[in-house]
């Protein structure tokens, strides 16, 4: 393929600044490529509920438009303008329809420490150097998905209540991608659950053991207690390599995780399904304290670029070409305000000027 | 009252280790009164499945014994012995059936950084000094206890699934015991869900603000989803006074919090209902690697003791001798093996002599 359709969904807050410094990141890497990347902007969250009289957070034309392109880039969303509206007419709300209408299952978090940011984050040093985790996290099932739910009145008081609910096909495919995954990183898993108390977790369990024991044999395969995982983040976190759980732990262990590296502003992540395009996308939220300023921290979107190019558009030098940038700007002793630190003898940039900086790099 | 009953849950691995130093020290604090504490010892957990042909982790007539103390002190259950049994034969079955039993539906968990082992955290000393959260925990609902539950077969698959569950009364109910709280702390609290996603959590989130409100106008009251506490204590955990929350993510959370402590060996916690006697424990396991060996450091069970004399024996200026006794140990330089470091020019000392060391500050 010589040119590759990618939807762009800059969503709200700083999203159409890191969006933009990531466009730009890519158009210099392409520049010297003989494939070309066609960039379409849809709307996702607080712009698409500002369009559409609050009705829909991920309307059918953006769905649409996603389902067309080769792969997709999100940049974040929410804001104070829409934390009040009901639950359906929430940006979150948009996003879990596009997880869920486009089957994007398996979400992968790196949580890898960057040498050059170890003083970024809030635990010794000697902890975590050289921590490389990497959270594989269902992503379209759980009690985020299950039914019934909902709040009833029941003897006279409100009840609320979601199912926590897992099929062994939904387990069997996470497992396969954390199998392949780790495969391609220290053969070690740890999957994470609570079955020593819940029922879908014994099912999580005995599947998980299923699928390595008869498709990935080489995998060392380890088990955890969620509030175990919790603490052993934090206690010794060089002792995981790939870690796979369901949905709602996922969401809690990898933000978790993400503050082994420091700054939220530096962590990539991807969504991928069995088929069809994936998206890509930052960690961090839509920052809409600081939106507008120029202040905002491209490189996790850029980072989340890299993962498009090695795991939708199969250009795995590219990607590493675009990693490779943006370590360069942080050797150079580029930082945005959100991983500078006090005497750190760097330079502050903004979203902008750090975009031109990793655009020089390639 | 001139006399006290209290039953002892020794449980497995180092349990009656520490058991008896909390006795001893217990018992040389009484030497002191004009009030004593008469102790009776029943089975729980691995102990428990042993003496019932692995049929109970908590017989009927341990739940008898309990119900008629004024309270009880549970050291830790479990141990590979029992590991591998179905759910049912299963040492911590045994510790939610208690829970149950005897409503125990407020869980405390205390988090405060003591000074004289700042360096036993994995966290940088700036970061964790003075920090003191009180983590209140729902511990007799949610996915814990709600149905339906189970392993079904649908469609050739299996399925499992729990219940995510609560009633506005529980709700209600811990809220209040979490205004109680607060008042005699910071009176600061911060109710922690995920309202963006969850019903139960949206009905959470409104039951807390309307218990706050009208119970208690002066708490400062804050919310804060799940996945973002998980990272804010790690970030800047001195911003939390008293956390709320429900049975799930307090287990994860209360884990999480205990390691800006840096050793679970330091963690008392009580487990309270509306009448009726407390259940007070460390907040560690059973440790069956050193159990026997005299290496286990019975200071979160000590600790856990005087939380008893204050909440369940209305006992406090007993229970504050108990709690600076231990300071004391820790100032005189006495360290059991989980938080000497090395170079901290502090003496090791095995369990007994720990305890022994906590009589003597008495
Ligand atoms: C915004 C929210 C619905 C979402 C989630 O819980 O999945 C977010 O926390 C995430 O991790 O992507
Ligand atoms: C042993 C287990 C069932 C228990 C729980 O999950 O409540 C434990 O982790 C705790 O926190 O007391």
């Amino acid at each position: 393929k010589d040119s590759y359709s990618v939807t762009l969904l800059p969503g709200d807050g700083i999203g159409p600044e890191i969006t933009s410094a990531t466009v730009g990141a890519l158009n210099a890497l392409t520049s010297h490529t003989s494939w070309s990347i066609n960039f379409k902007e849809s709307l996702i969250g607080g712009a698409a509920l500002d369009a559409t009289d609050n009705k829909d957070a991920f309307p059918d034309s953006s769905l649409e438009e996603c389902r067309k392109a080769d792969s997709i880039l999100l940049a974040c969303i929410g804001g104070y303008k829409w934390d009040n509206n009901p639950r359906e007419a929430r940006p979150e709300t948009g996003l879990l329809k596009m997880r869920s209408e486009m089957g994007l299952f398996a979400n992968l978090r790196p949580a890898k420490v960057l040498p050059q940011l170890i003083g970024a984050s809030t635990l010794k040093p000697e902890v975590i150097t050289g921590v490389d985790i990497m959270v594989v996290r269902e992503l379209t099932g759980d009690v985020y998905f299950g039914t019934p739910k909902g709040i009833d009145v029941v003897d006279g008081e409100r009840v609320g209540y979601n199912n926590m609910i897992y099929k062994e096909s939904e387990i069997r495919r996470i497992a396969r991608v954390a199998g392949e995954v780790a495969m391609k990183r220290g053969g070690k898993i740890c999957s994470v659950e609570k079955s020593n108390v819940l029922d879908v977790s014994q099912l999580w369990k005995e599947v998980t053991i299923d699928v390595m024991e008869k498709e990935f044999p080489k995998i060392d395969l380890s088990h955890m207690y969620v509030d175990n995982a919790a603490m052993q983040l934090i206690r010794y976190p060089k002792q995981f390599d790939t870690i796979v759980t369901g949905n709602i732990f996922g969401d809690i262990l990898s933000d978790e995780a993400s503050m082994l590296v420091g700054s939220l502003g530096m962590l990539p992540s991807a969504s991928i399904g069995s088929s069809g395009p994936g998206v890509f996308e930052p960690c961090h939220g839509s920052a809409p304290d600081i939106a507008g300023e120029d202040k905002a921290n491209p490189l996790a979107m850029i980072l989340s670029a890299a993962m498009m190019l090695r795991y939708d558009l199969g250009r795995g030098e590219e990607a590493d070409v675009l990693e490779r940038a943006v370590e360069m700007c942080l050797d150079e002793g580029w930082r945005t305000g959100d991983i500078k630190q006090e005497g750190d003898g760097c330079t502050l940039v903004g979203c902008k000027e750090m975009g031109k900086k990793v655009e020089a790099a390639i």
